[in-house]
This record gives structure tokens, C-alpha cells and sequence, in this order.
């Protein structure tokens, strides 16, 4: 793949005639090289949705001066909301995680293995489980235990550490705890969550035992931003596994797992890759 | 495939040993020839559930007999809720439609292609859209409309057409009415629905608006016998699409029907081939 | 969905920079509304794909200087492959198909719900089965047997037939023939075909019954442009069905028509939204 | 679940009337609880297959009396192939793997997790990348470089360690060298290898690169055990993902990846549940 750093805007505006050929022309006059353009209208809203990659021609382009410059000519002109990402600027994440390991092993595998484009520089815990884990992996561990009395003090302690850590991103990956929505006005649409279903269907607590009892064919999993209302945030991403009427609740978690984790990395691609938009809690994904 | 005459025991009974021998040692005293047998026990309930089919050994057997018998050695011993098919008794199927013909046009096709075990000599619907294509696949066709007042009564014509035919089961092909408590009554797990959603999302009128104003990244289509209480009957095959942030409404419609008239039609291919016990509002489908 | 008339432009050329922002602003300055725009760059062969849908400001637009002025100002400047299709110009479409009906059966249905923006004024068939289906759409049967004597001037009659009829696009559904090199360099990327194989797996004969020996725990089926090279066309559309261990090879030809009638009629209509381009055997499709 | 000890007799023969019976008959006499009962004919051949578990009444049980007594009472009447397998006698496993490191995580992940009813004493590597994993997961690992010169010796000194470990069941986690004839003939259908393609399709090396030239639209991972003929072992598990043409070889590799890792794991698991019969080639999976 090509190594040359890339600059990525995402945007959305009101639908008007032209505004493809502005961008484009706009980029084309600073000799930008565009790699990969996509754009979608909502017709039933007459709202523009875009995606733009290009090559940065010269590494020392001044960003500040681009950034001016687009937002004068382009971006205030179409009343647009906007902002651009540059591919040597790596993402910061961090993981939250309880009991369950599939999903933390699986970002682990991907990041040893350099397949994102990201830092991890550190996993937060309600358990000591995966400590020597995230040693061996060469990452910070944090075991902060949570209950009725203390959340409120150990999320002050958990934003304190995103804040040292310069952290843009939080996976929950299987955390099984409820974030405030105090805590969660600090990540607006930067916190990717994996539910065990596949919503709307069987929010809440145990949807491999509701999904069973209700004798459905096939189970999901389903990743989302994090919002204050449970489990209704805009959707990323989404897989299904069928099921047989011999599969057990057991059966049920187990092949469930396989999918959560899978449909979680994607979302969390999708996501480093800037190609996720949120509007009207909804996911524009330029997949 | 053989075209030798068989027979399906279909079987449910409390869980505990000795139950297949007992069933095979009975069969086996009867020179049967048994060609599939599948048994699921949910463990949970510790409840045992059984589909053996076998080759009648002699065309001219006596079901009477054979029924008595079973039911005196094996039945009543085992306390056992059970039925037995033969493929030479052709069931009788009816079809209620409305606007959409995707679904009733995918029936007729298998039908005109015999690749079922079935008859079919009613179509009702509430609309005259598909009365020259019921007619040229030769089945009789009545058109009965519903509205608030007359409802009662177009359904006790409907109910003396279904008694007229000898209708085994009913095909729901997009019909959009909802079938009284009473008019179910007469056919218990024997009507046979398509919604066009992935239950329990998104029940009700409108899924694929619902779907679309959700942002899930999948829609689905879900088979289900009808009771009562609506689109909450036991599931029989449930079958999903990936659709994409481009999709429009009017495309989940469309790509949403082809998933529809698959999902529906290997539905009732299980209900006709005596694969599917209903147990608890779940269905086992031994496939 | 937006029933105004629409021009689709489907080009490629040698990537370089600037592609977008020259055609984009070509049409702004014609004033034309956007409602698509997908481009993909062949990184490996730097190559340059786009497919531009906008709306015509005017049904009256003078389609002679609009191509006359793109080739001048864009097409010949970029060395650009390009063709320029208008909604408001239905396609006409022929289908060939022997003894299998399933795929037909399911164009039809498509056809008399107006799900495609299409005629089909001919179906060409080498048996009879479906004289009267075709008869009851309305549509021209021609009943053209093939055998090893007579190929080459039955062939004249089928391309007499297709001339008559101003055919733009053949679609062979199941037809069990092989076409001469001589009839396909008529219909360059015009044949589409569906093998019942997920190719290049299984081409040639009886795919199901070598799929069933081979042991393989998944069938496709396979929808392709006609080439002179046998099963080895572009491909548009490819589907698969999981199998089991208990199917027969009666149950993969069940289970595969299925699959085959859908990934037919979905490489059609990609086919009829002009959102295939071919480039070195292999298609780029806008999906 | 069940934490009781089952045993599970996986069988086939020729097909007769009775054979069902014969085997339930022989374990209600054993007052064996029948956990699991699925059966197969291959009516084309004519040939029976079967799996039973059932829940062992007494941990003592005689094993080397119930074996005697089903060869004398069932098998050798019915010239049945059988083997019988006990839940509490855990499998052991070693790991064979190269550069890639997907499958081997994924595998420890499950191992970790302690997800299987195995022991993996034993990685083997032509690379020294996954050392300090291995020693993580406290997995003896050996460092066994291959090239032309000193592959017979190399096989020896592995083969040697797999005795020394006692060794079951080989996993070619992504282990990119061909084993010897010799080697093979030491584990017959006990090497379980993953194939990135969708086999048949694009055997030998770099079916990525393969399946981008050809231009398909879905690409597989294919489990199969391995015999001396290369990507043409019986297949046990096989699934696909979907790819789009915007895809790069290095998209495919990618997404590739995930369902190869997936694929291995679920195939690994049927080999450990005992769910898999190999006759002529193929697999039949009890799943």
C-alpha cells in the first residue's frame, strides 16, 4: 500500500448543485493527488455527505495555512461541517475490558501485528484478568474497580488517565460497566462500544439467553458510539451468525464471541480509518 | 431423490433414557427402513425431541394399525406428544395475498416446477392484482376485500373456502391483514407468515422505515407461524441482507423482497416436509 | 425515488491528478444536480475509474453537443474510455433459457412489478416448456432448437430475431447452449450469463455433482459477461449457500436455483443502472 | 453445560435395515444416557454414518470391556469402521506456524480462555517472530528452520518432539512449508490445515494475488486435514466474505485474514468434539 501520507476530510452540508466540483477544485489548485473520493446524498433530508483522501504533495504542507484556506473558500461558502485528518498523525486508544478476553485479544493480535494505524498506550479494568497481558504487550494496566459507591471517583480517575495518556478513542471492549453520561460528554462519537446483539433487538443484559428463549435462527453483534441512552448510539457496524435449533445458550455465547470480536475490529477500522460520519445518530460508513 | 413412500414420526416427550431404542427397536420390528433420524434434547428443560422417516415397507400398510400400535408401545409409555406424516398424502395449501406478488410469485414458480409435495387449488386476496396469474397456473381465485365493518363476516366466507378446499395450511404471501383470534383458532401453527423484518426488531407496519431511520447495517426477513399476539409467533427460518449507507428506503424495499420470498418459501418447504415442532413458541426445525 | 430524467457517465482513463475536478466542474458549468459520484483508482495499475450520475436540468438538453463538448473539454484531454447513458432510454433486453425455469420465472417477476428500467420484447428458447409463460407477459416466444447440424444457421435466426427486435443486452437464464464465437463479438459485454458454480471453482458441467464429490461445505453461483473463453468472462455477481453434510446432490441443485435466480437478477440490474465497467476481464461494479 | 464424562462412538458402514437400533438397543442395555444421536446415509452409496454421545453411568466403567463388547455385539456384525472417544481424555495438540501470526493468536486466545477440551504443549516454528508468545502462554516452542537441504532432517527432529509430546492432532496454523509424504503418513486425518481460498478455487500459493487478477466478488478460507495431495485433503470447514471493487490485494489479505483465523478455530473444534467422519475425501461433520 502506499506509504505516502494522506489527508482524509470528512464533511456534510446541506445538498446544493456544485459542491463536488468546489472541493475538488479546491484540491486540484494545491495540486492535491486525490486517491479516493466518496460521496452520498440523503434525498428524503437534501443532505450532502463526502469523503476525501488525497496525497499530501509536500510533507511540510503548512496544515494550519490548508486548513484556513478550505474553510474560507470551501467549507463557510457550503455551510459545511468539516474537519480533515492526516495519516501521519497516529489516533490514541485506549481499552476498557471486564471478564471476557476474546475482544481484548483480538485488538491485542492487530496491534502486535501493526495492522492499524494507531498507539494503544493503555487498558483500564474493573479486574485484574488481563494484567500480564497487557504487560506483555508492553502496555499501561490500570485495575480500577467499580461499584455503586465509588463509580463516580474511579471515572474522575479514569478521565484523569485519558488525559495523561493524550487518549482520542476508547474501545469498550466487552466493559461491562454503565459510562455517565458525565463521562461520556468528555468522547462525543469516540466511544466504540460492542453489544452482544443485534439491536434494536435484545438491548440490555443477556441477549444470548433472550435470543434463545425467543428462538430466533441467527444472533448478531453490534457496534456503536457510545450515547447516554443505553445501547442506541449510532451504528458502525454490524455481523449475524446462524444459529440450529441444537445450539445451547452456551453454544449460542460461543459463536456469538467469534462475531463480536470480528465485527468490533471492523468498527474500530472503520473508525481510525475517518470513515465514519454521524448524523442525525445515524453512521455514514465509506466503506 | 427416492421416490419410495415414507413415512415421519414427529415426537416430543419429557427426557430420559432408552427413548431412541425404543422408538428403533419398534420400527425395526416393523422391517422399517429408516433413512433420516435426528433428536435434539434441550437440557435445560430436559425435554427430548424427535423426526425419524423411513421407507414403508409395503405401499399397502396399515396406518390404523400402525398408529395403534405405536401409540401403545412407544406413545403412551413415553408420554409422548407425536404425529406421523406420509409422503403419499399430498398436504393442501392455501395462499393469501394482497399488493405484493414477489412472494406468491416465487411460490408459483416452485409450485409450476413441482419441487414440492404439495397441492394448491385456493388463492385469496383482498386486492384483484393476481387474479390472471393465479388463474394461468390453474388454482381458483377469490377475491374477498376487508375493511373495518365487514370484516367478520369476509372472514367466515374465508373459513367455508378453506373448509371447502380441505386447506392443511395457509400461506401468508404479504397478506396485509391481521387474521382475527378466532380465524387463527382454526389453524393452530398451521398459517404460516412472512414479516419483513429480522424479529423481534422492528415488529409492526413499516420495518424497513424503522431500519432505515435506526441505521442498522443488515436487514432481515423472518417466517413465523401466526398466533395471536402479532409477528411474536415461533420462528421457522430467518434470512438477512448487508445493505449500505446508500441504500435508500425504496432500495432496503427491494433488496429486502428478494430476502422475503427466499426466507418465506424455505419456511414452508420445513412445514411441508414435517421438520418442525413447535415447543414452548420456539420452533425445532431439523433440517 | 426521484423519477426526474438522469445521465449516467461511465468512464476510465490513466490516473493522474485533477480527473475529478475536471469532469465535476464540466458538468457545474452545464449546471448539472450530482445525485452520484464513485471513483476508484487500480493503485497497482494506476488506472482511473468513475461513474457520475446527475440529474438533466432540462428534458430537452441537446444529448448530441453535451457528448460532442464532454469528449472535446474532458474525454480526449484525459484519454478517457467513456460512455454517457440517459434513464429516459429504456434498454431492451432478450432472454435465452432451455428446461430450467426458475431464473426466468424470477425476471419475469421483476418485470411485471416494474422493478427494472427495462422492455423485454423477446425470449428465445431451444424447448417449449415456456411458450405460455411467455405468452401470458406478453412477450415474443421464439422456439429455436439446437442441435450439432443446425448451430450455425440457427444462430443467423437468433441474431435475425435480436436485430428485429433492437435487442441492447442478452441474458442467457440457464440456457444450456454454447454460443458461437461469431454471435457473442456481436454482443460485446452484452451477454450475461449465470453458471451455478462459484467460478472459477466447478466451470463446465454438472458443478453440483462435482461440488457434492469434491466434499466443499459452500456453493455459489456465478454471474458473468460471455467471452469466447467458456465460464472465464468478467464477473458481475457472485452468491454462495452453505450446505450440510446430509444434502444430496438434489439438495444443492434446490439449494443453489435459489442463489442462481438471485445473483442473476441482481448482475442485471447492476447491468441496467450502467454500474458495471469492464476493465482487463475483471468488473468494476458501482454498487 | 454438562461437565459430565460423555463417551462418543463415530461410525460407518455399510447402510442395513436396523442399524440404529442395533446401536441404541446395545447402550440402553449399558443404561447409557443418550446425549446425542445423529445419523447419515449417503444414499447414492449406500453407506451409514453416525455419531452417539452419551453420559457415562459410572466413571469407572470398563473401557476395555465396552470396547470389546460393541466390536463382538454391534460391529463386527454390522463390518462397521469405530472408534470410540472419552471426554475426560483431553487431546493434545502442537502448533506448527510461520510469519503470519492471526491463526496462532487466535488459537491461544481460545486456549486462554480455556474454550477447548485440549492440551497444546508444543509450537513448532520456521521462524523465531512468535517465540515470547509461545513462552507467554507457557508453550514449550522450537525454533526449526527449513530449506532444500535440511528438510528430511528437520521433519525428523519434529516428529521426534511430537512423539516426545505425545501429540494427537497437528495444526498448520498459516505454516508455510509443504510436508513430506513421510511426515503426512504419521498423523492420517490428523493434520488440520487452513487454505486461504475457497477451495477448490485457487489452490498452491498466493490465492489473493489469484483471486484479485480473476476479479471475484467473494473470497474463502478452507480448513481440510491434509494428505499427500496439496489443498486437496477433505474439507471440514469452509466460510466466505464479501469484497467490494475498491479492494486491493492488500484489502483481501486483510479481510482474508480474519475469516482464515475463524474458519481454523471452528474446524479445529469439530476435530476435538469428535464430530468429523472422513470417507472418500470428504468430511462428514456432525455438527
Amino acid at each position: 500500500m502506499n506509504k505516502q501520507i494522506t489527508a482524509t476530510l470528512l464533511a456534510e452540508c446541506p445538498d446544493q448543485p456544485g459542491i463536488i466540483a468546489k472541493v475538488t477544485d479546491f484540491l486540484a489548485k494545491k495540486n492535491a493527488n486525490i486517491v479516493d473520493l466518496e460521496q452520498h446524498v440523503d434525498v428524503a433530508d437534501q443532505h450532502f455527505f463526502m469523503r476525501v483522501e488525497w496525497q499530501l504533495s509536500d510533507t511540510d504542507v503548512n496544515r494550519e495555512l490548508l486548513e484556513k484556506e478550505f474553510s474560507e473558500y470551501v467549507g463557510s461558502v457550503l455551510k459545511m461541517n468539516w474537519s480533515i485528518a492526516y495519516s501521519n498523525l497516529k489516533p490514541r486508544l485506549a481499552i476498557f475490558v471486564s471478564q471476557h478476553g476474546h475482544c481484548l485479544f483480538d485488538i491485542l493480535s492487530r496491534y502486535q501485528a501493526g495492522e492499524w494505524n494507531v498507539d494503544v498506550p493503555l487498558i483500564i479494568s474493573n479486574h485484574k484478568n488481563y494484567q500480564s497481558s497487557a504487560e506483555n504487550a508492553g502496555i499501561d494496566f490500570h485495575y480500577i474497580p467499580i461499584n455503586a459507591d465509588n463509580k463516580q471517583q474511579q471515572e474522575s480517575t479514569q478521565l484523569a488517565l485519558l488525559a495523561e495518556h493524550r487518549i482520542d478513542t476508547i474501545v469498550l471492549a466487552r466493559y461491562m460497566q454503565i459510562l455517565s453520561a458525565n463521562f461520556i460528554d468528555h468522547y462525543p462519537h469516540q466511544i466504540i462500544n460492542i453489544h452482544h446483539s443485534f439491536l434494536p433487538a435484545f438491548p440490555g443484559a443477556k441477549p444470548y439467553h433472550s435470543a434463545h428463549e425467543r428462538g430466533v435462527k441467527i444472533i448478531g453483534a453490534t457496534s456503536h458510539y457510545v450515547t447516554t441512552e443505553l445501547d442506541a448510539g449510532p451504528i458502525i457496524e454490524q455481523d449475524i451468525v446462524r444459529i440450529r435449533h441444537n445450539d445451547h445458550v452456551e453454544d449460542l455465547k460461543r459463536k456469538g464471541q467469534d462475531n463480536e470480536k470480528i465485527v468490533l475490529s471492523r468498527a474500530i477500522r472503520h473508525h481510525l480509518q475517518n470513515e465514519v460520519l454521524v448524523y442525525k445518530n445515524r453512521c455514514i460508513v465509506f466503506d
